[in-house]
């Protein structure tokens, strides 16, 4: 079942109490969903830390999609528990893994939110009958266990407590659904769920290797990452060996395999001790590991990679691929700010104001030609959903595609200018769209804009399962008309109509 | 250090004694790479099984790489070990895993192989000083470990035995490297190597799950490729764990996650005994999670998703995507390239020729516009190299800006469609360039191609510093008047000189 076909829930403000890695990960996936975030920790560099990650993830989510992301919810550092979680729809707790700090805590937040807030805990371990015993109306409390990176990885493990209400935790779902994660019920309470147990269960094992200098953690990396890791980002153990079994599947497989279960291949019955040396040996070999690169440079590589492993699982509808196309349908919905039922005014619409970011440079130093029609794109985005071509639209199967565009380049575009596109409709009929875009830049000091580029579009409104052109659906030809009408007035574009030529 | 570094060994001819999803693999892998493969397996459907494994690695390689592949190498089936091994370079062992039966292979295969030729077992876990001991010159054998499909995942572990000379080693190493894949050294030989030790701990882990109720096979699988799967396709457990731990890095994690291992989280101390009633639900719950598609279909699924994640990440120069990049320099390497110096001739220019990658799908399940503009972008880039505009020119500070740009879109672009770009010069002048690209997709089964798009642009030269038009050297002039008399016989594109209407 894919995961938009299940309910989804969009609170307008979530209270975080914890601005860790994890915590500072939901702040940056909430926030870059549209929605407001209170967030609450004591240390001192917490808020410079989130708002790294969030930088991170906006960097992250600008590759991740081309559909157009909501407005950023507001981000706001609070100096108490209780002014984070007062008046919020959802609570996420995020703080480090001990049982008494987080029963501790809980109990605070449980006394200070709304009665029907849920409150969600992102322990990977601990279970919730424990952490809700002492709280107020427990029955609001569950364990939301996410991955690192919160803003990338769409796993979520939901498990209930004995005193959880039901409600609450399809609440959750929901909410975690929204913002482009898989929420994977543990339908049993124990100790790690099920993930850590898996995780933890290779990585004891890894810790004996480099523990018995058979091995060093990259090579132990590399033994994953090769092999085995491949396979894991979209199909898990179990669908691996029933393939690997061939057409006879899992009975040949373990009839073939399961015989060296027995084989003493795994330490099973000790814990490797992490005394002071064998600490010092694993941080040695993760210093060569990472050959000098910083925490924030593996960071940006992992997201990068995230990105590509995502959108390449989202071209063959599998696994969290399925997840990324769930999520990017929802946000074709229509989303509060963009005022898509407003009245037009006969002046051409604002759809895109943004920043260029440096990665969309080229070999010249200057933003490469293909960005110039993204940018045009967002805006023929934003006139759609402007009209009405939203998620059910185009869950329908209906859509306009771009058949034809002239661009001009009239001045250069560099990293960290501003821009903002405005778009004028030049005609209609009732299948097709002929607009015209022009990108400005903000100069400083608000004198006045530069014009940087223009583009003539014409779109063709299809039926993307017939494969052909048809007429638009008469509420979408409504909103067309009454654009029309309102730039009827405008003065017609100087470029618009060009044709090339070198004479 | 990149694979392409280190040495590389091309038999001509490997002998492969074993023909199931191991043996054919290589079968495949070997061929596709050009090498003659010789092969022996008394089941009597093994030849179909291993010719439908050598068409599903076809179709692989056919998305995997635009760099082109060097003519098959024969496929031979033979009637007896003696037969497969006599002769050649190079033998892989890919029997059942069961000490005994491969001993006495490997003694018949010492027996009837040359004498400098390596053999190695590709044993997930048997030690390579058991399996040599009773072999003619022993020194021969290695273990080199491959993982499933293994036309596509590059990790093959290489371990050598008590009388394993390094130098049929070393040799191994090359050839597997020759052949795209990834060879990793074990230095201490122990049981399982490394791979499987890691598999295998994680699995015991999930077979307890499914054992005792807790969760299903396919909610076990979620937990992996929702989750961590994801990161460990490009990262191992360590160096993501070292992220984890935020700036502090290894040390951190280790002080704030390791007190976990210690918890009773993972089945430590038994192996789940393997009953019938045990082996019957799990062959049920994995046919529940198949849902009907065989394996043939699931294989089809993997090799797609693979092909994906490969390429993602290729283009982030991390882990499995090097391998691949280092392997397609490889192939580049004999093969005659675009010949920037040759004279032209009375035909568009073809300066590319690629796959379209599943990133640049957009929210209509099709190519977004902007990567129309990268293909024609590479296209010109292409152009400017084949007349001289290149490292050094650039380095001058003058090139080429396009100013303006006239979009047709005929059809759509999808994941893994195969297209090439064709540019036509139609005018010049000592400033600027007026230039007609088409991008057409290849048809299944040569039919022709198909015109998707077409762009008309006009660049002007530029002296960067001075950021003002000037006209081009000399000796890019020289080139520009050459191409435009090759093209000038050359019929004027029906859509160019093209202006946006509606009527």
């Amino acid at each position: 079942v894919a995961d938009l076909d299940q309910p989804t829930w969009r609170p307008a403000s979530v209270g975080l109490v914890g601005g860790g890695v994890i915590g500072g990960g939901w702040a940056a996936r909430l926030v870059l969903n549209g929605i407001d975030v209170r967030i609450h920790d004591p240390a001192p560099d917490s808020a410079r830390r989130v708002e790294e990650l969030l930088a991170g993830a906006r960097r992250a989510f600008a590759s991740l999609t081309a559909s157009p992301l909501p407005p950023e919810g507001s981000l706001r550092f609070c100096d108490s528990i209780e002014e984070a979680v007062g008046g919020v729809d959802f609570v996420q707790e995020s703080v480090p893994e001990r049982l008494e700090l987080k029963r501790e805590l809980l109990v605070t937040i449980s006394l200070h939110t709304c009665d029907d807030a849920p409150i969600a805990s992102s322990t990977s371990g601990l279970r919730p009958t424990d952490l809700q015993a002492a709280m107020r109306l427990p029955e609001r409390l569950l364990v939301g266990h996410p991955f690192n990176p919160v803003y990338l990885i769409p796993l979520v493990e939901l498990c209930a407590g004995e005193r959880t209400a039901p409600a609450f935790l399809d609440r959750a779902a929901g909410l975690y659904r929204a913002i482009g994660m898989h929420p994977l019920r543990v339908r049993r309470e124990i100790d790690g769920f099920l993930a850590d147990r898996l995780l933890e269960a290779l990585w004891r094992e890894a810790l004996w290797l480099v523990h018995d200098g058979i091995a060093t953690v990259s090579e132990l990396d590399d033994a994953i990452r090769y092999g085995a890791g491949l396979r894991w980002a979209f199909m898990g153990t179990f669908l691996t060996y029933r393939i690997a079994g061939g057409e006879l599947g899992m009975r040949h497989f373990l009839a073939q395999f399961g015989p060296a279960l027995a084989l003493p291949w795994t330490k099973l019955s000790e814990v490797p001790e992490l005394t002071d040396e064998f600490i010092d040996e694993l941080v040695a070999q993760s210093d060569e590991q990472a050959a000098g690169r910083s925490v924030a440079e593996l960071e940006r590589l992992r997201d990068a990679c995230l990105v590509s492993l995502l959108q390449g699982l989202r071209s063959n509808g599998v696994g969290a691929g399925a997840t990324l196309a769930s999520w990017e349908r929802g946000l074709m919905a229509p989303v509060a700010g963009t005022a898509p039922d407003a009245e037009p005014v006969p002046a051409p619409l604002q759809l895109v104001v943004r920043e260029i970011p440096p990665g969309w440079m080229d070999y010249n130093g200057h933003m490469t030609e293909s960005r110039y029609l993204d940018l045009f794109s967002e805006a023929t985005d934003g006139l759609l959903r402007w009209l009405g071509v939203t998620g059910d639209y185009l869950a329908r199967g209906r859509s306009y595609f771009t058949v034809e565009t002239h661009l001009s380049h009239l001045a250069q575009l560099f990293a960290q200018d501003r821009v903002k596109v405005s778009t004028q409709l030049l005609g209609h009929d009732r299948k097709r769209l002929h607009v015209f875009h022009v990108i400005s830049r903000s100069r400083e000091g608000g004198d006045g804009d530069q014009v940087v580029a223009t583009a003539e579009q014409v779109m063709i409104h299809v039926d993307i399962a017939a494969r052909s052109s048809t007429p638009a659906d008469p509420q979408v030809l409504a909103r067309v008309a009454s654009l029309a009408q309102a730039h009827a007035a405008l003065p017609h574009p100087e470029r618009a109509g060009r044709r090339i030529s070198l004479s």
